[in-house]
């Protein structure tokens, strides 16, 4: 890899950046920058190579399914491109790591415009966590004249939901922060809630969620009220390889996220932190998508028949 | 009111005596004194001041219902009594009010029995916020040589659950913190979690659940595995008012339990912080009371056998 | 039987003498004077044919619970009663039959409190058909300062509902009348609904509600929803002969209230038109009762140990 | 516009021409004769005409998703037509404006097939409203020789189900009437009920159905007793804005429809009279359309790959 | 003991009587038989005696609620009786144990009647295993001249099912043999399967339901239906131990009843093969009991307001 | 038909050659070798009779979905062949044939591979019957180094399941036999059952699952406790013509499996027979097909894309 390339990945494998769009879009960059270094001889040498790297590159966050899908949306791309040059195919992949960015940010208009629409006038919505497409839904809806009071689960223990209560509170958006546990209060007291609203971590074949831990709790009791949650993820979220019954792993978090080192008497106690739960399709109402708004069943489907990428490149 | 009652009563309002059994205890030990002091002609006279005392001294915490249970306990007591004169009722009110105390404590010892039956050997158990009665339960299991692990939800704002843990802990039962939002990750990762214990801050005649925030969260997510939720409680939680239709009032705590005086940028985010949510009696699997192991729907008509009280005095 | 208690008989059966109410009164008043003109030498002799008046007296009306209820309390009271003398037991069943047109009385006031309770301040409520006490419920609400919106449904065939719609309107209270088949789209769409509110025609031994039909419509609809179906009535609607397994019959009503006889073009369609349905008790979430706010599994019991009544007259 | 296809707008709008495949079917025809009529240069110039006039027919009922379907369809056509002479495409959309009609009586006939195939010999259905594709399913079903009996709503407040009662009933079927709220009853009681069957007036993305209002309310309780409720009806019905998030808007009828100018005593209660209410695609067993039996959740999927409608259209 | 009450204390432990009725039967008469033989001096010495007689032949049993409740029902008898002498008591215990006899067969009768009016004419039945009530619930049914048609489970291993189906075919009913898997086929695809009808081995203090395994399969397919299970059975069923939170162990059969001694190739393959298993109160429509009709959650207080024992007798 | 082919069409008739694979592989087989000896003129001549003969020998075993799928799916693939030269088409076919069975076991294999990473290390598996598919699933795991523990249910009337347990045993996993009514024992008290298996016999449009009877209760039964069940099979198991409305039949077997001849007894005793029963697809957590991991709902347009299957063929 050339010196640029093997900082960008040193810097993703270090946690420097973070998000999985911006993961994403550093290592197609990445991807970009080192294939045009790249002394090829044909096609073949050429997308032999593209391929290694990217398979290097994804190595960079394993647990990522939008790296592992943008990798293998530039492969794909660059497959169909009937060109024998190399050189040609240097330039092509240039372009399409540009477009790559582009669509990016033209996907999460889509979300935002498509999400706005299923917050009605005078709704009370309840979000978990922080997700920035979940932000820019709300924004929407208030850039629209509709008056709408949002609930903010903390989002224990990193209080990610802090952050998404005060953006929306500088946004002249009423908003209330509420501890994780009172989700169920807000659901069944304040009984104009209309919707809930997640984000996603990775989305699998069967239309399961990995969100957010405490995402899955807030589903339970939403699906008792009737109250749908929806899912506003780019597409790049659903992970292939659980077509192939590969699991979705948990990450587990340290435990110096819930008890501070200081903390006296806590020797005798262990503690377990995962990053994530499960929120099975049932009680997903829908994920609202670049394509669309998809019933979580159709995903797959929707997906394959959208991106259609080759099977072989899964194994 | 004599001095030392007046000193009781003041406690109690300025929640410096705390816990539902502390502040029942107190003012059953209060009346009885006040009783003593006061100059009574005959049955009728001493009883309509009892009555007024106790009225008085329930005021001290409104919204507690085994304290409100407490005082119309003694005041039942106290009518059972045939004697015509007042000096012998003295005496019998001051007997009574020894016997509460070690009724209660023998209460606790039958829950701690009762409970720890339902905890098999090798079981994992989950429990939501510090409760004496559930660790009672759960050093019983212990005590009985059952192998279990327990995991306590650390219960925001205030963190009860790791007062929970470290008791635990100490005891030599193997103890695990987690987040409250990763309680369906226990639930549904764990596969050999058996049970989820709580308390119970106030039942409703319909056998409704009032405790912790974030219960009712547990116990959606608990019927969705099949897992069983018991509550360990005293039957003193049942408030009978609730059988004549008048709602459970759930208190709503201060903004600083959440945010810090001292965070900067939540200017226009509001706090909403009730301590409490409702569980529907169809997500309890049963109340482990002194009585027994009893269902939901039957609590109501098996504390009015037990204890009989007259109905008039409820209104 | 004297005329005037002959008349009374006759006018009840002839759909004179309507609502359980009523006709449970009547046939009370019916029985007082009927023993009152009777020449009985003994007390047994007494109580001999004042059951036989009573299985008389019933049969004017054989699907009415609140009738059997009443003829079977009036009995019960007479054998308590222990005096021998016939003479004065004649004047304890005047006595008792007084009693029982002012407890009943008693009993809607306290039923319309309990009730009343269960409707939050700017609430919205269903109203399925027409019942005096449900209008009582409401009515109490808004003189106690609730500011609610009630839907009614006009309740076809007989447009009960419109009966309602119209009293509370014209008590000032905010009043929407909609067709049956809307019930759920008020439900779902009108997020604030919080209570369903409907009477009983008979409540079965394992808490099930026989209600005019259309009522396990709007309950499985509520269920879905997670918002509470009340069904406000006497104990009396309670039906002991369930108790014994015998089947609460539907009564079918003539085709005429859904054809009009002119209506061209229907002889070759039948018509099915039952009075009532029956919906489950895990739909109901309680009776609201003289006794109090009781959950369904627990009516029997709680009604049986009010009213101790002796079984073998059940057969 | 044309003056014949101006009357045609005109009729449309003041809904002269009623039901979703009549409108649709006269403004394919309206588009055809306008096309006919339209002097265009160039093969651009002609689809840039074409696309101006669907959008102009569409708005003369912008709630109809059949209309909107079929003027996206034929747009769809001509530009898969590769000619670049605009006399040709003159020509082929007439030819498809044609194709149009003849495809829409095949496609009934293929539902009516595949409905009937879904109604097992001696079973009962239950039909709500009247739809002439439902009328044609037991038509077939009976025509096969299956003996099956029908109940049928009435279906206020415009009944349309003693249409489907009275059309039944003449061809032969064995028909039974009942008022909307005495659906459950029929569901409960008869235990031979085996289907139940409804049209559809919108279909979402979600698979969730918009029809005749009180169709939830059935759909909820045959969801209860395990009967399958079937949708039959054409792939039209799909609303492609729903997949952007859109949501489809619910018709309110006059106040008339329930409450007669004439009756008195209503002045001071409102009325609400939604035309349609929204059934969750999870109490929808399937959709019966002419392309099959589909999973609800399936629907939008296996259209959009039926019809591949270009996206940039939709917006 | 006396050497006849040896004899039926070893034949029960020895299996040789069977059957919960039989069993409690022959024990009451060997209590009655041991103390009309004991000595003793005063009413004191006899109780004593007796109580430890009565833990004595509980032991030869231990897994069998009905004899607890028998041995516990005499002592209770016994106890009432005021008198003083040992001679009167002796004589009283005697006319008990006959009388149990008696009360035994009345209470047959009753829950025969009771059962046979759940069963409607026309209904299809389908019960599993084999239970001397339910043959003469449904045999009730049929004397009434009800048509009905009962599947019976085979009920492995040890095919009691076909039993129950000869005994029924024998008497005249129509009935069919179906393998234990095939439940649901018959409850979903004979429509007109009205009832589930089972016995009980055990019934805890919160409604669950211990019974023959198969049984909670079969309930939660009914569930799913729609279709209610009554478990008729006398209330001595009920375990009172279970009210203490003890739970009701699971008898584990020997794995000859699975695998034959003389069958191949099952060397490396564990066998389970548990008796009962536990069918939760929410799935059991009601207990057909000699009280009556009751829900599940209500059981455990009708027993304890119907026999009322004293309940530190219990530990 | 040649001999050899007319041999081969009466052993599967006989029932000779068991196995939905079996009996596919030996039509094609069969399909092969009677286009090579069929003397053609042309293409269509080809064509046609190649239609003749699958149809043919289709009827050999008209209630099997591999067998039609088969048969079509080598139809479709020389229809694709775009040779005019009926020589080349023979050739064509005799390749197609082989390729059949070669990608029938690798489709075997990424089954095996796909339904193995759904089990995890320590599971608790139950799996109902025998399927081939199954025992690779779980041989695989093992090979895997996975630890597990297999229930198998013996699976009345024909005892498959001893067959799976004797295969898994002899390969060194842990098995445990249990009769068919102890899978809910099983579910709910082995804590920690992670997966339930099961093969199927044809799967429906909707997504329902046509396996051997039983099936649909252990569902039921695993919904409950929220394990997911998983059916393991090719797609070929999907049968298109339920795309059409076609109701899959269920086969009734003979009497005898259930009672032997020589029983006596039961000449009043019918007997039914069902060889399979349907489970809903909300039951099914997913199909494990060699595509990937499905969700019910999108098995059909899955298979739809992946074959694509030409519709008019399907009538």
């Amino acid at each position: 890899m050339i010196p640029a390339v093997e900082k960008a990945f040193r810097q993703v494998k270090a946690l420097k950046i973070q998000g999985a769009e911006a993961v994403a879009r550093e290592m197609v960059r990445a991807l970009a920058e080192e294939m045009k270094a790249v002394e090829a001889g044909s096609r073949e040498d050429f997308l032999r190579r593209m391929k290694k790297t990217a398979v290097v590159l994804t190595s960079a966050r394993p647990t990522e399914p939008a790296l592992r899908h943008a990798m293998r949306f530039m492969l794909f791309q660059a497959r169909k491109n009937p060109s024998q040059d190399a050189g040609e195919l240097k330039k092509a992949v240039a372009r399409e790591a540009k477009a790559f960015e582009k669509t990016a940010l033209e996907n999460k208009a889509k979300i935002a415009l498509f999400g706005s629409r299923l917050v009605p006038h005078g709704a009370s919505v309840l979000v978990h966590c922080h997700s920035s497409t979940i932000v820019r839904v709300l924004k929407k809806a208030a850039d629209d004249g509709k008056r709408i009071r949002v609930y903010c689960t903390e989002t224990r223990p990193r209080y990610q939901g802090r952050v998404t209560a005060r953006e929306l509170g500088d946004y002249g958006i009423k908003t209330t922060l509420v501890v994780d546990s009172a989700a169920n209060y807000v659901l069944s007291r304040m009984k104009d809630t209309d919707v809930v609203l997640v984000g996603a971590d990775a989305i699998t074949a069967t239309g399961d969620l990995v969100n957010k831990v405490g995402t899955s709790l807030i589903a339970a009791a939403a699906n008792e009220h009737g109250i749908p949650l929806y899912s506003c993820t780019a597409t790049h979220k659903y992970d292939p390889l659980t077509l192939y019954g590969v699991p979705e792993l948990i990450e587990m978090r340290p435990r110096e996220e819930i008890i501070d080192r200081g903390m006296r008497g806590f020797g005798k106690v262990d503690v377990l932190n995962p990053a994530f739960d499960v929120t099975p399709a049932r009680h997903v109402a829908a994920y609202v998508t670049e394509i669309g708004v998809l019933p979580p069943q159709a995903l797959a489907t929707a997906v394959w028949k959208e991106y259609g990428l080759d099977k072989e490149e899964l194994f």
